[in-house]
């Protein structure tokens, strides 16, 4: 496997020890605006571990932030901030040219906001995790990528999903930790790259539970060819990031809680 | 005097001696937005002892607000967060009928995004003043009073400018901080109102100076039909508000920053 | 029934006869936003005759206005705009005053840019439909009525919904035409009056079926309280209205599709 | 010369007199948005023949836009559409990823909108202008370009501004007209590009002066290095657009007018 294969697999992921004890569940949150829902939060909650929020740009609003919150505190779910490119029309998902400099204030401006409403509740902020199409920029864009860092290391906090060889020394330089989640919803190439959304098979709960198994038995997933695909996790536990806005989202979660339950009672308890 | 009078002379000062020690010049800052400007706010900076920081709500956005945490840190200024309603069109000055929940939203929002450029600095986050129509909501709806007030018992800072015999008691009881503030550059009527700045006959920066020399001398101020209004402030320093809007805005700031140095010379050194 | 009573039942329905030749189903359409959707728009068109489409304000956006737009001419549906106020977080549905020329401006703004939509399918602009708080903000306030007859006039449309005794003689006055609707699917008070639809008894297709049966058999329609409410519309159709975002919404329309069906078959053919 | 030279002196001028019978001074106005201002509206607008008219994307708003068009009435000046990309922060001047079908419905919209305003004073649109980073999409993305066109189609008006050798024979086949403007506050390269502004030298009154009266009188601009370069205008008029946000904007409008006064009485009169 080449250097410039995978956004995946970077690196290593040592550092996921400092922040979990066990595999986790990850899913973006609280993407409604004003009157408008978009995946069943209520329902999701209470079978992930993790909630990534949205604050405001590319979606979520200072109402839904706070109830995101407070459910997040009754289900014992850890919150980060999900800031994304203030582009309500287009789910922050538009490729846009913007000042890094912005983007920090942009990163700051909208994980401070979250962070009242978790002081409000006497919970931390536990990570940064920029969406959509911040998260390719800061996967493209070593400035972007840099501004982002510099919003994390002000909150004292680790981000997820920055990948890249590169970023690894950066971050460390900076004295930022970088997490490494996992994908299985979606498609794999052989070099372990992410086959986009749109391109990707239709993942079944069966399909997310075999993936998952495989993934904490053996440290590796099956590429869409079937091929081996190394994750390079070793001992350590990971964050499991899945879609809440696919229509078999509730299923593909309730298929990752039993799977990750029965590895964590293996392996981390 | 009776109760009903006076949005401007209620209760009690001695809270302010906790949060100043001599008076204080504060001014509405950085509400401009995007390529747009509002006052001069460079200018204004190093005369000025206190900053209300628009927060991207009425007014202003997060390059704005960065730039003025950081100018105010430079010329040893304070910053409150300077919170107003979702108006941009209407720079927060339209009358809105919203939910007090969700103004409890807002206030920790648009806070939280200012303090985060604050912890950046290392600064502390100084007060909370609402913004044109939502301090007069304050003002005149107990609901919205408590909502703001939960906010700042959050940051745990004091609130500045809301004033009603009602509010003192209700703050006391959850352990909110009111500032009292003074106005100089508008009309007082006899019974200590502020009148409205439309209406009011124009400030020049000599009458300016002489109001403020007036009041840190004899505790009272001249109504525009020449009777005295007292003014209670006693032992107390007070936070004297100018509008950095007015075409004699710079003027006006600078005949203040003399007379209150001179009073602060002879009271408080 | 006194002057007061009712914002449905008021004046003549004369006018109707000249906007439709038959009993016709409208709707508000197109009121999602972004990728946020609201009602099953592509359900409901087939079934209607006219649509009220959101302008970008309040719901729906540039690029739902074309689809519904095109989707409204293969459906030979008529289209009228259905501007609200700009409140995407409320709704369009928070009280909140706004100076009539403002709104005036606003209405302006957004029928003209559904009437670009139109012009390109080379489809008339059917009507005016003021949305929400705006709808209410014109039963109350003549001048912001005023506003919203000026702009219809411009555009050479009638307005509907804008019901009160003395805005019957304005709009003649004016050059401009009311249309006078119905409500089915909420309670009416013995007065004429609509119950919210918060505090309004569910309503089956059963009961939509049955109550325009009665409407337009009898002129008539029965209150929560079974008293008979007569309606004025004499030998003249009307408009009836549904609402496209209750749970029963799909169900409630084919309902009234197949009453008014019936109705047209005997009375209008 | 060769083919991808010049943005400016594209193709021949020849449809210009279809749309002025003389030479005409263009401006961008009414980019203040709510309590905002940007140029001198009030001053300039006397002193032009035609105003660009922002539509509330990048700047401008309802209020705004209705003002303008009843200046422009006053002042005899024709009005075009001054579309722009949704992106108030950045003045829509920062490059953005746009679906090229999105773009046709965000001109339709601001359009339409504008049209409005025109339709109630019994004005004419005059055309379309793409504004910043829309003009240059535009320039370089052929689909954009035909989404431009397609809406100018509808409106049955010309697009000024849009250059490119393959467009000018899209335009022809598709039966909408360009029009040829020209810069003259800006340096020129000896290749005929414009410099872009904060890389160009300042241009005084007197500088814009001669400008003008070289390039009606031979045909010519002078390079910033001293080199003639051709204009192509032949005995066509042409739109002289001038930035009326540059410091000196309204000296150097006023040259503009008075060196295009001369022209016109030597030309076309």
């Amino acid at each position: 496997m080449t250097k410039e294969i995978t956004s995946q697999l970077v690196g290593s992921a040592d550092l996921n020890s400092k922040y979990m004890d066990k595999y986790e569940i990850v899913c973006d949150m609280g993407e409604g605006f004003g009157k408008w829902k978009m995946g069943p939060d209520e329902e999701i909650m209470p079978l992930i571990d993790v909630a990534n929020v949205a604050c405001g740009f590319h979606a979520g609003d200072y109402n839904i932030m706070k109830k995101m919150v407070k459910l997040a505190k009754e289900c014992n779910v850890k919150v980060g901030s999900h800031p994304g490119l203030p582009d309500m029309m287009g789910f922050g998902r538009r490729k846009w040219a913007i000042d890094p400099e912005d983007i920090y204030n942009m990163v700051m401006y909208q994980t401070g906001a979250l962070k009242a409403f978790l002081d409000a509740e006497g919970m931390p902020l536990n990570h940064i995790k920029p969406h959509g199409e911040l998260y390719f920029y800061v996967e493209r864009d070593i400035e972007v990528m840099k501004a982002v860092l510099r919003a994390a290391k002000v909150f004292g906090v680790p981000v997820v999903g920055a990948k890249n060889y590169n970023y690894e020394r950066i971050a460390k330089e900076m004295g930022v930790d970088l997490i490494q989640e996992l994908y299985v919803d979606t498609d794999w190439s052989v070099e372990g790259k992410l086959v986009p959304v749109a391109q990707s098979r239709d993942k079944n709960p069966e399909i997310i539970y075999e993936s998952i198994i495989e993934a904490g038995t053996y440290d590796k997933i099956t590429s869409f060819d079937n091929k081996d695909v190394p994750l390079n996790f070793g001992k350590n536990p990971f964050m499991l990031c899945l879609h809440s806005d696919m229509p078999t989202a509730l299923g593909n979660i309730k298929a990752a809680r039993k799977a990750l339950d029965e590895l964590n009672a293996k392996k981390f308890s």
